[in-house]
């Protein structure tokens, strides 16, 4: 059984807490939060728990092993690595960090200390996800011409803009996907009532395989969406989180290209329409799912599907995509360059 | 009772010729198209009517004083051309040209002629569309921030690449509501089956009043989508063209900026959820709607709302649309500068 | 060629004489109905057909050998029958007569004269509903537990109530189905507000072979729904009307029935769910499929699919809910007894 | 605060306890259940605590002041009879009793110890069930003609037959809408897979005032479905429990019912189509606001939204749809004659 140290315990953190207590294989420990007025239901709910406004009841604690990290954003950076240098194996929520720079470090150190470090990107659990990865990597969609992704809702759940608020998602999701890294990223955004972030924001990511990615952030649309159509050469998909058992629909559809008979130089098409199929998910809780692998991985040694260097990648897009917001130019992904080698990244797909 | 004469008699023409056919106010006089082919079913469904190959059976026909124009892009021009110089007005199938500078001098011609030239923006006389227009102008959603739609299909209609196919109905509608045209353009495209023209193209409309347009233009998505968002200060409308009479949803959603209490030198924010409208649309038929506006038109000497100066802004945006796509960056509408003065458009709003 | 003969002129003859106009096999040759403005259009689309106020135009013209009779609904008995004693072919719209009585002599009577006699059920040459048809002849449903279909909207289409204007639709849908016809019927229905006649019934249909069917039959919905579930021991469908390419769902659901280990008496239950499929279905324009199969049936002397003794069955299980909806109780279909033998009912399915 | 006893830790239970544990006005005090495997987790949950298999630790326990009972219905009678024997006001589950006798007892009895007694009819305290009854009650709707609840889904969630599983929902709702009990009922059902009990029904309820409701009850349907229709003479609604935030949808729809200008006897009747609303609806968790609304009777004696009486109609609808289910016959409410007063039915609408 191991023994896990919260650090965080604001509303998200409340989900995490839920599912380590329920894990079998773990006991939660210690939880850590600078606000004591909500270390109390903590310590309500959890009897027997450690609690402290210090994160070193969690870090410098010898009996914890494993240490979730559900802080704010900025703040990642420092905790994780505090943790990972107290030899422990690291859950950080997303968005990884704030700063390329920092997840670079973070992923050197866990290196070094051969540790796990896995980031929080839950949707790499869900049911619906794994299914398109499914599709994709078994070939049935073909090349993958383009992913149209819309992410829109009213209002915001976080205080750093619509970009690193909405898109980790994405970005994580596309990487293990297509299992390879966008070169570069264009983007806009508008902040029409957030003074000085982003409301608003478009981003056009580009693959080295061929492939386009566009994604829609928004905290001003009055519906919420929740869906991403996964365009492929041999069939194509739309995924709709907001669909529950439905939430993929695979349809038979394509393009034919065939060679034009005469001297016209040009390929003809056909269009084809065929039939479409709803997979049946099976029914996980994507963060119990993750949090699941997060042990497996600590006790076998393996590379966590949102590993710390999938992390990493995920941040340097965000980053690309943020200049691109100030640049209005198309940015690209691997700059600056960062010690840690990521040329070759460890996705998996 | 006005002649009419018609040009072009293939697939889209049809329509058209069936609605002036059914006008009282009109008779359909003559029909000219270069495939004989074409011409034999309008005559047995016209009796009457004279046909033949050669535009002049249109265009030099002094009986006829109203032309509407329904051939291939590349050939709008020249025959929207001769048929003002002889006198008749005129309306131009979309896209009214393939290149601004080529629009403007229909404008400029139509002036001096004195005579009505429209461009068959069908949706401008749409029932969702115009309920729509009536909300922005109404002020019922206050200012407009962004316009997000998403016009995709599998299959191409047109020879041209997807940005001269679909994008023409999406800027005309954002001219009309908006009552002002996108000082810059920006556009991400890719051929994926199409050699040397794009088959995806996402473009991103910057207004001078500050509202940013996107659009997903594609004919490789497995669904057919017609959806629009305008996301206003007070009010925010999803138009979603497939969903018959209940295409408009206004959402009495909004958010509030109240000035912060203290030295945070920010606003607070209020996101604000109401009810949900629908409102009930006229039964018409834009197409029907449309050629009696042009006859209208004709008849009083009023700019029609989608009259030539707004159809060549159409067509400029759209060529700084293909600019962009070719040089990956911001394009300015207004360029190359045309003789006609275009600086205050006289868009109907 | 076939020189065809129609009879009625109103809304819904229209869409018969276009799709006889088009047909490559026919000819229209003459058209009559009472009231002579009807006539005139029909004579100016369709220049050198004959037309006339007396229906004799068309029964007593040697030149005809096919009639299609689209008259209101009381006047169908003694139209078809004249046209059926002058020797013709003849199709005749929904319902198809007002009394069983009628309907087992005109079967009679096209037996004796050996011609082909089809009653206009479009819905069974309709993509979706054959569709469901081959799911379920074809073993893939299992045996069909229950039928549930609401065929509901806010308006009339008749004058004669609206299990008259509605039900038939899906009576003869569910003997081409089930391929028999039910016993029994229960019905519960009220006029609101159409005096004397009812705007709103409930059908129950009891089928020999165990299936039930249930309708639900209005006129004051708010909206218009054509949705029947079809629940099978194997799988299930949804057969929803208005969804365009989408109309059939087939869901690989189901019920397995375990022996109990034990004493308890009782089978176990297990609710089974699996993959839903949406198949494409042909682009077929049901009116004209069922025209060219009327040809067809002329031509070879093939039973219709909707041939005269369906559409009796059909007119006597409406005849029984018209029984029910008076008594309040369950009212035998076979009654009154008809001296056309139907015991064995050649349904096709 | 009260002191809460709760008879029943089951799966449906474990609701109750969450939202009785987080009353602010109520302390959890004890918890009965036959099965100790059950109260385990109850006890870890909830520490201090008293459990036991003996129902005596809630009903004869004298700091306990509330009880809920959320046992198999079947234990209902005796377990909320002892509980009002004993002095205790009584919550509970629906359905109230199996037998409308029982029901009246603990009616009587809830009156001679004057307790409160209150039916675990959720639904009466779920915002879009509200949203309804209050268009009804204000006149918006007008005269109800009928109402059409489709209530179906794979899988059942009782021992006891679709009926007595899911009608008691929709019967509770129908009351408080119409503010009257049915006199009638008609229904057919069949066992499909369930030996000796239906798992679908068809149920027709006939109302005083003129109003009719159609229930469909289905375990064996691929969809689940919870849709109702209320059309009535002004205005009709579609209250859909799965569309969350816009359940309940206003139809601006009507008809007109003008008297006919001559000798035609019969009405002219115009049907009208308006705008479309959906209200906002509160974010209220239902069995909250339901354990609150106990606890406010409690305190002021007021008479529950559901109160026993209302449960004990309910039951005997129920009954009286058993029996129509039997004998196939149109059966009436309220036989056998109870003692207990129900003419005027109180029924809080």
């Amino acid at each position: 059984v191991h023994n896990v140290g919260v650090i965080g315990a604001g509303q998200w953190a409340s989900n995490g807490l839920r599912v380590i207590a329920e894990s079998a294989r773990c006991r939660l420990h210690a939880v850590a939060d600078l606000d004591p007025a909500r270390l109390a239901p903590v310590a309500g709910r959890h009897p027997g728990v450690r609690t402290g406004t210090d994160p070193a009841v969690v870090v410098d604690n010898p009996d914890v092993d494993l240490v979730y990290v559900a802080t704010p954003p900025a703040t990642h950076a420092a905790l994780a690595g505090r943790a990972l240098a107290a030899g422990k194996s690291v859950l950080v929520e997303k968005p990884f960090t704030t700063d390329p720079a920092d997840a670079a470090v973070l992923v050197a150190l866990a290196d070094e200390q051969r540790r796990t470090l896995m980031v929080g990107h839950t949707f790499l659990y869900s049911p619906p996800v794994l299914a398109v990865a499914d599709l994709i990597s078994s070939g049935a969609l073909g090349d993958v011409f383009y992913v149209d992704a819309q992410r829109v809702n009213l209002g915001r759940y976080q205080d750093s803009g619509v970009l690193w608020d909405l898109a980790p998602h994405d970005v994580a999701i596309l990487l293990h996907w297509l299992g390879e890294a966008p070169t570069s990223v264009s983007a806009t955004g508008r902040s029409f009532v957030s003074a000085g972030r982003e409301d608003v924001a478009f981003l056009t990511l580009h693959f080295p395989g061929g492939a386009l990615a566009q994604l829609h952030l928004s905290w001003l649309s009055p519906t919420r969406l929740r869906r991403t159509t996964v365009s492929g050469a041999r069939r194509m998909v739309v995924y709709d989180d907001t669909a529950g058992p439905e939430a993929v629909k695979v349809y038979d559809h394509g393009v034919h290209r065939s060679p034009a008979p005469e001297s016209f130089g040009e390929a003809q098409l056909t269009y084809r329409t065929g039939d479409i199929r709803i997979p049946r998910l099976p029914a996980v809780e994507p963060l119990k799912a993750m949090w699941e692998h997060f042990v497996d991985c600590v006790e076998t040694g393996a590379t966590p599907r949102s590993c710390g260097r999938q992390g990493l990648v995920t941040v340097q897009v965000l980053a690309a995509a943020e200049r691109a917001l100030r640049t209005g130019r198309r940015e690209p992904v691997a700059y600056p360059p960062l010690s840690v080698p990521t040329a070759r990244m460890e996705v998996s797909a």
